[in-house]
């Protein structure tokens, strides 16, 4: 899911992310309840008429953001008070709240409100802030009314086995449309994070979508899915393009590098993007350069364009039984290219 | 003219261009020529394939640049000594240099170099400069090899009568494909650059266009067209786009005022481009409030297709012999609008 932070995926019509095969599109319920207001979103007939947008859409609950934006804030069993990113005015999302604000934004899933404490919490913090995040499940989803909307549950715990156990027993035992992983990718090692993952993701419902929340890396993603997710969002390939970085197969490319002011050849020789197919690596590595509004364009469309098409192969992977050494290979490839370090973003 | 400084029209890509009616672009020589250097153009291909651009184009002789950025110059007959806006390097351009330079980048026409003194210079720093820029034009056309490229010459004379009948006489002496009326729109009222264009244009050489060098704004655009100006471009339409300001036959909207906020009808309901068919005035607003890259884009596409627009209908009203009556009630409904006063930009 590309994340449509404000209403938009940065640059991109909803036109284009069509042409590029996107599925879904994620919102967040933290910046759209501030700006423009969802009470204006909801006048305007829901989020998908004001951005005009008819796929589907995901919307968070908006905790994420105030647990890593918020200034001030201060969590109680009611909810989590917290300062505007904006302009610092004061503000309190509790369960209700935000089911409600979900609501009317009128996204097709909507996420329960949870806490996210850092890795690096302790094992108590962890084991207190799970159970609370449990409860604040089920008050979400008793608020819930929308039947024209899914609700999915968030797994806490951090990294202790045990207490991932209790977070996933709770929440399942209340019941949701889809669970999500949430609490990694915050500062842990990738392989504590694929670590807490696998347990929790083998032990999760048959039949119900698994959500991994934050990982958008290609190689992230090969692992992540390997591990049975099946939905992940995140920034950065939206964010690497808008500081010159492309995404291909032989890997990360930063288009600041000099070696492609004079590279007359197309981005992706393999993609089929109007990144790829109208204009050469000189042109946009040009448009960077000069931070141009096309170059920040054409990018993200072909960084979206990359992520979604390797989603697709890894689909046609799994329902041909190859999903483990075609991604090997590919993560080989990907990682052993030399650009993968020359080319990395200061 | 859309300018398109640096190798593209900020934010749109050729297809936008193509789609809202754009029949020719304009490039920067100063900006090309130092980023990312029309050697490197050349190389590509020419500006035309290395922007992806296939309609005509028209370079300037990057004079105009030398002349309103550079904080060090120093002109002699030879040329005009600059550094660089970008890092401060020393550089030069002569008359022999910028049509070179013009001629690598591949334009369709070509400006000659000319020095643009301000308004408020003596007369006579303009009389010597009006004839050292005729002799310039002279060296310019000299040093044109290109069969497949258009060379203009350019009038200057401040708002001396005199002046300009003289640097008309000299350069048309010289035969030019077209001429440029520079030097104003440089400081001086509106209507003394009115004054001073009636009186060049009306001894320019018929069945030869005739470019008005920096006027965008529509009603601009409309008494310069009375006139019989043929060609002109500015950054206005594009720049105020960035800025939230939308061109409308109902004035300028500045989409930052609070009153487009809950205004869920469409930009300007006339208009069949993308930003008016596909959105809001409400999200435009919202896009335009939060800085996002989509606003930015929308907008432009919107304020060129509204340029574009109001030049066909101008070419019409001309061929039925009704332009005047039209383009007096024209200019009475886009001033007359309570728009025009309340949302200009501050």
């Amino acid at each position: 899911m590309p994340v449509g932070t404000k209403g938009t995926v940065k640059g991109l019509t909803p036109g284009d992310l069509r042409e590029v095969g996107v599925g879904i599109v994620l919102g967040n319920t933290y910046h759209l309840y501030l700006r423009p207001g969802s009470d204006l979103i909801e006048e305007a007939g829901g989020l998908h008429h004001f951005m005009g947008w008819d796929g589907p859409i995901l919307t968070d609950s908006g905790g994420y953001q105030v647990f890593s934006l918020a200034q001030t804030r201060r969590i109680s069993e009611e909810g989590v008070e917290f300062a505007s990113v904006y302009d610092g005015s004061p503000h309190m999302f509790t369960p209700e709240l935000t089911t409600r604000v979900q609501e009317d934004l009128g996204s097709d899933v909507a996420m329960v409100l949870d806490e996210c404490p850092p890795a690096n919490a302790s094992r108590e913090y962890h084991e207190h802030s799970l159970r609370r995040t449990a409860r604040w499940a089920g008050r979400s989803k008793e608020a819930h009314g929308r039947r024209d909307q899914a609700l999915f549950g968030i797994l806490q715990g951090g990294l202790y086995p045990d207490l991932r156990e209790e977070s996933l027993a709770r929440t399942v035992e209340i019941g949701f449309d889809g669970y999500a992983v949430g609490g990694l990718s915050v500062g842990e090692s990738r392989e504590e994070m694929l670590k807490t993952l696998a347990l929790t993701a083998s032990k999760l419902p048959a039949g119900k979508p698994r959500y991994f929340m934050g990982i958008g890396d290609p190689v992230g993603i090969l692992q992540v899915i390997a591990l049975g997710v099946d939905m992940f969002d995140c920034v950065l390939p939206t964010r690497l393009a808008r500081h010159g970085a492309a995404l291909t197969p032989e890997g990360r490319l930063n288009l600041k590098n000099s070696r492609y002011r004079r590279d007359f050849g197309p981005l992706d020789p393999g993609c089929s993007c109007e990144a790829c197919t109208g204009y050469s690596r000189a042109y946009l590595a040009h448009l960077v350069r000069e931070n141009e509004l096309l170059g920040h364009r054409l990018v993200t469309l072909h960084n979206v364009r990359f992520t979604v098409d390797l989603c697709r192969l890894a689909r046609c992977e799994i329902r041909a039984g190859r999903f483990e050494a075609w991604s090997r290979g590919w993560i080989s490839r990907y990682e052993g290219s030399d650009h993968a370090g020359a080319d990395e973003l200061e």
